[in-house]
Protein backbone atom coordinates (compact mmCIF):
# COMPACT_ATOMS: atom_id res chain seq x y z
CA UNK A 1 0.00 0.00 0.00
CA UNK A 2 1.68 3.21 -1.37
CA UNK A 3 0.91 6.46 0.57
CA UNK A 4 -0.73 7.73 -2.03
CA UNK A 5 -3.52 4.94 -2.34
CA UNK A 6 -4.06 5.35 1.55
CA UNK A 7 -4.69 8.87 0.59
CA UNK A 8 -7.01 8.13 -2.30
CA UNK A 9 -8.62 6.15 0.30
CA UNK A 10 -8.84 9.08 2.85
CA UNK A 11 -9.86 11.66 0.17
CA UNK A 12 -13.40 8.88 -1.20
CA UNK A 13 -14.07 8.95 2.75
CA UNK A 14 -13.92 13.02 2.65
CA UNK A 15 -15.90 13.03 -0.39
CA UNK A 16 -18.17 10.78 1.42
CA UNK A 17 -18.46 13.27 4.33
CA UNK A 18 -19.28 16.28 2.77
CA UNK A 19 -22.12 14.30 0.81
CA UNK A 20 -23.56 14.08 3.67
CA UNK A 21 -23.04 17.30 5.40
CA UNK A 22 -19.76 16.53 7.36
CA UNK A 23 -16.50 18.84 7.64
CA UNK A 24 -14.23 18.00 4.48
CA UNK A 25 -11.67 15.44 6.58
CA UNK A 26 -10.90 11.73 6.02
CA UNK A 27 -8.26 9.44 7.33
CA UNK A 28 -6.63 5.75 6.47
CA UNK A 29 -4.21 3.86 8.49
CA UNK A 30 -2.68 0.47 6.62
CA UNK A 31 0.06 -1.91 8.27
CA UNK A 32 1.44 -3.24 5.23
CA UNK A 33 -1.39 -3.95 2.39
CA UNK A 34 -4.02 -4.18 5.15
CA UNK A 35 -6.31 -1.57 5.83
CA UNK A 36 -6.83 -0.97 9.18
CA UNK A 37 -9.47 1.97 9.50
CA UNK A 38 -10.79 4.17 6.54
CA UNK A 39 -12.86 7.14 8.51
CA UNK A 40 -13.85 10.42 7.91
CA UNK A 41 -14.98 13.47 10.32
CA UNK A 42 -17.69 12.73 12.38
CA UNK A 43 -18.48 15.68 14.66
CA UNK A 44 -21.82 17.01 13.65
CA UNK A 45 -23.86 13.81 12.76
CA UNK A 46 -22.41 12.33 15.96
CA UNK A 47 -22.39 15.86 18.30
CA UNK A 48 -18.88 15.07 19.59
CA UNK A 49 -16.07 17.97 19.33
CA UNK A 50 -13.47 14.68 19.32
CA UNK A 51 -14.65 12.77 16.06
CA UNK A 52 -12.17 14.14 14.03
CA UNK A 53 -11.31 11.63 11.05
CA UNK A 54 -7.61 10.90 12.67
CA UNK A 55 -9.29 9.86 16.35
CA UNK A 56 -11.86 8.03 14.43
CA UNK A 57 -9.65 5.98 12.40
CA UNK A 58 -7.28 5.35 15.62
CA UNK A 59 -9.98 3.93 17.41
CA UNK A 60 -11.97 1.76 14.81
CA UNK A 61 -7.89 0.71 13.62
CA UNK A 62 -7.41 -0.29 17.68
CA UNK A 63 -10.72 -2.50 17.69
CA UNK A 64 -9.40 -4.29 14.42
CA UNK A 65 -5.96 -5.02 15.74
CA UNK A 66 -7.60 -5.92 19.40
CA UNK A 67 -4.33 -3.59 20.43
CA UNK A 68 -3.84 0.02 21.86
CA UNK A 69 -0.92 0.37 20.17
CA UNK A 70 -0.35 0.58 16.27
CA UNK A 71 2.71 -0.21 15.82
CA UNK A 72 4.18 -0.66 11.93
CA UNK A 73 0.86 1.50 10.91
CA UNK A 74 1.35 4.24 8.02
CA UNK A 75 -1.58 6.25 8.17
CA UNK A 76 -2.81 8.84 5.72
CA UNK A 77 -4.79 11.78 5.99
CA UNK A 78 -6.29 14.52 4.04
CA UNK A 79 -5.03 17.38 6.10
CA UNK A 80 -2.32 18.54 8.54
CA UNK A 81 -3.33 16.46 12.62
CA UNK A 82 -4.56 19.21 14.69
CA UNK A 83 -2.52 18.94 18.44
CA UNK A 84 -5.17 16.75 19.29
CA UNK A 85 -4.87 14.38 16.61
CA UNK A 86 -0.79 14.68 16.33
CA UNK A 87 -0.63 13.56 20.02
CA UNK A 88 -3.31 10.64 19.50
CA UNK A 89 -1.22 9.56 16.68
CA UNK A 90 1.59 9.73 18.81
CA UNK A 91 0.29 7.51 21.68
CA UNK A 92 -1.17 5.02 19.05
CA UNK A 93 2.59 4.90 18.23
CA UNK A 94 2.33 4.69 14.84
CA UNK A 95 5.12 4.70 12.41
CA UNK A 96 4.21 7.46 9.81
CA UNK A 97 1.63 10.31 9.14
CA UNK A 98 1.39 11.41 5.76
CA UNK A 99 -0.77 14.33 5.35
CA UNK A 100 -1.99 16.34 1.86
CA UNK A 101 -3.92 19.98 2.82
CA UNK A 102 -1.99 22.02 5.92
CA UNK A 103 -3.95 23.55 8.81
CA UNK A 104 -3.82 27.00 6.81
CA UNK A 105 -6.41 25.32 4.63
CA UNK A 106 -8.62 24.31 7.32
CA UNK A 107 -8.08 27.88 9.17
CA UNK A 108 -9.26 29.73 5.90
CA UNK A 109 -12.05 26.97 5.69
CA UNK A 110 -13.49 28.67 9.16
CA UNK A 111 -12.07 26.63 11.38
CA UNK A 112 -10.97 27.43 15.05
CA UNK A 113 -6.92 25.91 15.15
CA UNK A 114 -4.64 25.78 17.35
CA UNK A 115 -2.03 27.82 15.93
CA UNK A 116 0.52 25.01 16.53
CA UNK A 117 1.46 23.27 13.75
CA UNK A 118 1.85 18.69 13.49
CA UNK A 119 5.61 19.41 12.62
CA UNK A 120 5.98 21.61 16.38
CA UNK A 121 3.23 19.05 18.35
CA UNK A 122 6.13 16.35 17.03
CA UNK A 123 9.35 18.25 17.50
CA UNK A 124 8.83 19.94 20.79
CA UNK A 125 7.15 16.97 22.50
CA UNK A 126 9.96 14.76 21.31
CA UNK A 127 7.75 11.84 19.73
CA UNK A 128 9.22 9.24 17.36
CA UNK A 129 6.49 9.26 15.02
CA UNK A 130 7.52 10.18 11.19
CA UNK A 131 5.56 12.75 9.34
CA UNK A 132 5.28 13.56 5.54
CA UNK A 133 3.87 16.68 4.35
CA UNK A 134 2.61 17.35 0.79
CA UNK A 135 0.84 13.82 -0.54
CA UNK A 136 -1.89 14.59 -2.59
CA UNK A 137 -1.99 17.88 -1.36
CA UNK A 138 -3.65 19.56 -4.58
CA UNK A 139 -6.95 16.92 -4.33
CA UNK A 140 -6.60 16.88 -0.59
CA UNK A 141 -7.11 21.63 -0.94
CA UNK A 142 -10.11 20.71 -3.44
CA UNK A 143 -12.04 18.77 -0.48
CA UNK A 144 -12.61 22.47 1.25
CA UNK A 145 -13.95 23.98 -2.07
CA UNK A 146 -16.05 20.85 -2.91
CA UNK A 147 -17.31 21.53 1.16
CA UNK A 148 -17.59 25.68 0.46
CA UNK A 149 -20.32 24.85 -2.48
CA UNK A 150 -22.12 22.51 -0.70
CA UNK A 151 -24.92 24.07 1.21
CA UNK A 152 -25.85 23.72 5.12
CA UNK A 153 -22.11 22.87 6.23
CA UNK A 154 -20.52 24.95 8.86
CA UNK A 155 -17.08 25.08 10.38
CA UNK A 156 -16.90 25.13 14.01
CA UNK B 1 -20.04 23.83 42.25
CA UNK B 2 -16.31 24.42 43.37
CA UNK B 3 -13.40 23.42 41.35
CA UNK B 4 -12.25 21.76 44.41
CA UNK B 5 -15.75 19.75 44.45
CA UNK B 6 -15.28 19.36 40.57
CA UNK B 7 -12.20 17.46 41.05
CA UNK B 8 -13.39 15.44 44.11
CA UNK B 9 -15.69 14.15 41.69
CA UNK B 10 -13.18 13.20 39.25
CA UNK B 11 -10.40 11.80 42.00
CA UNK B 12 -13.72 9.27 43.15
CA UNK B 13 -13.47 8.55 39.04
CA UNK B 14 -10.14 7.73 39.18
CA UNK B 15 -9.91 5.66 42.06
CA UNK B 16 -12.75 3.33 40.70
CA UNK B 17 -11.13 3.44 37.55
CA UNK B 18 -7.48 1.73 39.43
CA UNK B 19 -10.28 -0.51 41.30
CA UNK B 20 -11.12 -2.01 38.18
CA UNK B 21 -7.35 -2.66 36.63
CA UNK B 22 -7.61 1.18 34.69
CA UNK B 23 -4.87 4.04 34.61
CA UNK B 24 -4.80 7.01 37.44
CA UNK B 25 -7.06 9.32 35.60
CA UNK B 26 -10.09 11.02 35.86
CA UNK B 27 -12.28 14.40 35.00
CA UNK B 28 -15.71 15.87 35.69
CA UNK B 29 -17.07 18.61 33.51
CA UNK B 30 -19.82 20.98 34.83
CA UNK B 31 -21.74 24.07 33.96
CA UNK B 32 -22.79 25.97 37.15
CA UNK B 33 -24.03 23.18 39.10
CA UNK B 34 -25.08 20.71 36.69
CA UNK B 35 -22.92 17.54 36.20
CA UNK B 36 -22.42 17.41 32.28
CA UNK B 37 -19.94 14.58 32.70
CA UNK B 38 -17.77 12.58 35.14
CA UNK B 39 -15.25 10.19 33.49
CA UNK B 40 -11.99 7.88 34.04
CA UNK B 41 -9.62 6.55 31.66
CA UNK B 42 -10.50 3.51 29.84
CA UNK B 43 -7.98 2.70 27.46
CA UNK B 44 -7.21 -0.89 28.55
CA UNK B 45 -10.74 -1.63 28.62
CA UNK B 46 -11.98 -0.23 25.50
CA UNK B 47 -8.50 -1.05 23.85
CA UNK B 48 -9.10 2.46 22.39
CA UNK B 49 -6.23 4.62 23.01
CA UNK B 50 -7.50 7.92 22.49
CA UNK B 51 -9.52 7.10 26.12
CA UNK B 52 -8.11 9.07 28.09
CA UNK B 53 -10.55 10.91 30.94
CA UNK B 54 -10.58 13.82 29.29
CA UNK B 55 -11.67 12.96 26.03
CA UNK B 56 -14.14 10.63 27.75
CA UNK B 57 -15.59 13.37 29.73
CA UNK B 58 -15.81 15.96 26.73
CA UNK B 59 -17.67 12.91 24.85
CA UNK B 60 -20.23 12.28 27.50
CA UNK B 61 -21.04 15.99 28.73
CA UNK B 62 -21.62 16.84 24.44
CA UNK B 63 -24.02 14.06 24.49
CA UNK B 64 -25.12 15.33 27.64
CA UNK B 65 -25.97 18.87 26.40
CA UNK B 66 -26.51 17.89 22.87
CA UNK B 67 -24.25 20.26 21.52
CA UNK B 68 -20.48 20.14 20.66
CA UNK B 69 -19.84 23.14 22.17
CA UNK B 70 -19.00 23.21 25.88
CA UNK B 71 -18.68 27.13 26.34
CA UNK B 72 -19.10 28.17 29.84
CA UNK B 73 -17.97 24.81 31.16
CA UNK B 74 -15.45 24.14 33.96
CA UNK B 75 -13.53 21.32 33.99
CA UNK B 76 -11.47 19.35 36.67
CA UNK B 77 -8.89 16.47 35.83
CA UNK B 78 -6.82 15.35 38.29
CA UNK B 79 -3.87 15.29 35.81
CA UNK B 80 -2.47 18.02 33.27
CA UNK B 81 -3.96 17.77 29.98
CA UNK B 82 -1.25 15.96 27.30
CA UNK B 83 -2.07 18.01 24.00
CA UNK B 84 -4.44 15.36 22.83
CA UNK B 85 -7.02 16.78 25.53
CA UNK B 86 -5.46 19.89 25.91
CA UNK B 87 -6.56 20.19 21.89
CA UNK B 88 -9.64 18.62 22.27
CA UNK B 89 -10.71 21.14 25.64
CA UNK B 90 -9.75 24.14 23.23
CA UNK B 91 -12.26 22.69 20.41
CA UNK B 92 -14.62 22.51 23.11
CA UNK B 93 -14.53 25.98 23.95
CA UNK B 94 -14.64 25.06 27.96
CA UNK B 95 -14.01 28.37 29.94
CA UNK B 96 -11.46 26.99 32.43
CA UNK B 97 -9.53 23.75 33.26
CA UNK B 98 -7.94 23.17 36.47
CA UNK B 99 -5.99 19.73 37.14
CA UNK B 100 -4.30 18.44 39.92
CA UNK B 101 -0.85 16.28 39.17
CA UNK B 102 1.81 17.19 36.56
CA UNK B 103 2.38 15.51 33.11
CA UNK B 104 5.66 14.96 35.15
CA UNK B 105 4.20 12.98 37.88
CA UNK B 106 2.69 10.95 34.56
CA UNK B 107 5.48 10.52 33.03
CA UNK B 108 6.64 9.21 36.47
CA UNK B 109 4.53 6.76 36.54
CA UNK B 110 5.79 5.14 33.42
CA UNK B 111 3.60 6.60 30.15
CA UNK B 112 4.88 7.54 27.35
CA UNK B 113 4.50 11.29 27.32
CA UNK B 114 4.77 13.91 24.74
CA UNK B 115 7.40 17.03 26.37
CA UNK B 116 4.78 19.56 25.82
CA UNK B 117 2.98 20.67 28.53
CA UNK B 118 -0.56 21.95 28.33
CA UNK B 119 -0.07 25.39 29.34
CA UNK B 120 2.80 25.31 26.11
CA UNK B 121 -0.43 23.80 24.17
CA UNK B 122 -2.65 26.96 25.63
CA UNK B 123 0.27 29.52 24.61
CA UNK B 124 1.94 27.98 21.58
CA UNK B 125 -1.25 28.03 19.88
CA UNK B 126 -3.24 30.74 21.20
CA UNK B 127 -5.97 29.52 23.17
CA UNK B 128 -8.67 31.61 25.22
CA UNK B 129 -9.00 28.38 27.38
CA UNK B 130 -7.93 29.30 31.28
CA UNK B 131 -5.84 27.05 32.66
CA UNK B 132 -5.14 26.39 36.36
CA UNK B 133 -3.14 24.01 37.95
CA UNK B 134 -2.78 22.65 42.02
CA UNK B 135 -5.91 21.71 42.45
CA UNK B 136 -6.08 18.90 45.49
CA UNK B 137 -2.17 18.50 43.82
CA UNK B 138 -1.53 15.86 46.66
CA UNK B 139 -4.72 13.95 46.71
CA UNK B 140 -4.14 14.15 42.76
CA UNK B 141 -0.76 13.45 42.91
CA UNK B 142 -1.81 10.11 45.19
CA UNK B 143 -3.64 8.31 42.74
CA UNK B 144 -0.29 7.67 41.31
CA UNK B 145 0.88 5.90 44.24
CA UNK B 146 -2.66 4.06 44.41
CA UNK B 147 -1.67 2.69 40.88
CA UNK B 148 1.12 1.31 41.27
CA UNK B 149 0.23 -0.67 44.41
CA UNK B 150 -2.63 -1.68 42.30
CA UNK B 151 -1.51 -5.77 40.56
CA UNK B 152 -1.46 -6.18 37.21
CA UNK B 153 -1.89 -2.47 36.19
CA UNK B 154 0.01 -1.04 33.21
CA UNK B 155 1.36 1.72 31.58
CA UNK B 156 1.55 2.72 28.56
Amino acid sequence: MTPEALMQLAIDAAQAGIASGQSPFGCAIAVGDRVLACERNAVLETVDITAHAEINAIRTACRNRGDIFLSGAIVATTCEPCPMCMAALHWARVDTVYYGASIADATGGGFNELTLSAADVVRLGKSPVRLVSGILAEDCRRLFDLWKQTPGTKAY
